[in-house]
């Protein structure tokens, strides 16, 4: 299993009422953000370099380091829509995870999970990044590159571009209410040498 | 990516409406199955020894060998519900691979994909699964021991306890309509010394 180079799990755990996407309204400046956590009507619009410092700041948001880390996402079964975010800081770059337990089909709640980049697109295409469950003999990895923030987290959720998992997996890979979620970054270069296997 | 020990993708690919399970009904001898192809109103029951030979003789079911095979399964845009079955020699036993396209929610079908071997709950406890899928920089894994053919697929499935794509994954994962899913079978005490990472 992958090693945890940040042992520590920490949580970040958030719920309220999802606002509609807004992200591509009266941005004019390309580099200039509304505000990337997508729990909150929050007014804030910065630029790239100004939203991890607001995100911990105004809303709280943890930041984990190291390449390969371990993201518990407590309290599972709260009602959906609820997200669940952490920021992710290696290889010389934030990250953000996004987890959120939505009702794409009314009654059956779903998880989708998904890594975007604080950065351009551009950027983002040089990285991969892998989410992995393990428990109970069972063992589920993503591999994708990252989005940036720059693009809208709500789109690439209703697209279903990300882990998905509805409520008979997320049980299986939790424990005690809780979902651990391996999280790896890596750089293409470096990914495409490693390959596995 | 996953070597394919046999490089040539074979497709087994049915369809027809999907029997009640009846793997528990009527059974007096434990090691006595019904046809295992879910997919006919099979009247056939058998002993574990015979259901390979059945199951290409009278179903028609390809057989792949090789630790690491890849399955091409064609027509992935088949309504619900649909079965693809495929047989796969390797490491001394025989495993059947199911995937099953099927509408949980009215509307919204999903894809299902398991592995049961053709043996005893026993012995399908010392092997593991994996099921990989790789397209568009896009890469998903699921590992889990395999069930016993003993065992119902109908309620693997209905238990989500399997790898589960929705109508997005499965196409992002598709090339022209057909998806190739990679599998390897690995016994524990091999999969426990060759941990990845």
């Amino acid at each position: 299993y992958a090693p945890t180079l940040c042992a520590a799990a920490q949580t970040s755990m958030e719920q309220g009422i999802l606002p509609p996407c807004h992200h591509h309204e009266a941005v004019h400046d390309p580099q200039l953000v509304p505000c990337m956590c997508p729990i909150f009507s929050c007014p804030w619009e910065g630029h790239l370099e100004a939203v991890v410092s607001h995100l911990r700041q105004a809303h709280h948001i943890n930041i984990l380091q190291g390449a390969e880390i371990v993201f518990l996402a407590t309290d599972m079964h709260l009602p959906a829509p609820t997200d669940w975010i952490i920021m992710h800081s290696c290889l010389g770059h934030q990250f953000l995870l996004v987890l959120r337990k939505q009702e794409k089909h009314e009654g059956h709640p779903q998880f989708f999970a998904t890594m975007m980049l604080i950065g351009t697109p551009t950027q983002a295409d040089n990285f991969t990044y892998r989410l992995e469950l393990n428990r109970n003999q069972r063992r589920l990895k993503w591999e994708a590159t990252p989005r940036s923030v720059l693009e809208c987290v709500d789109s690439v959720i209703s697209d279903g571009d990300c882990l998905v998992l509805n409520t008979s997996l997320a049980q299986l890979f939790s424990d005690n209410g809780s979902l651990a979620i391996g999280i790896a970054i890596t750089t293409n270069k470096v990914h495409n040498s490693e390959a596995e296997m």
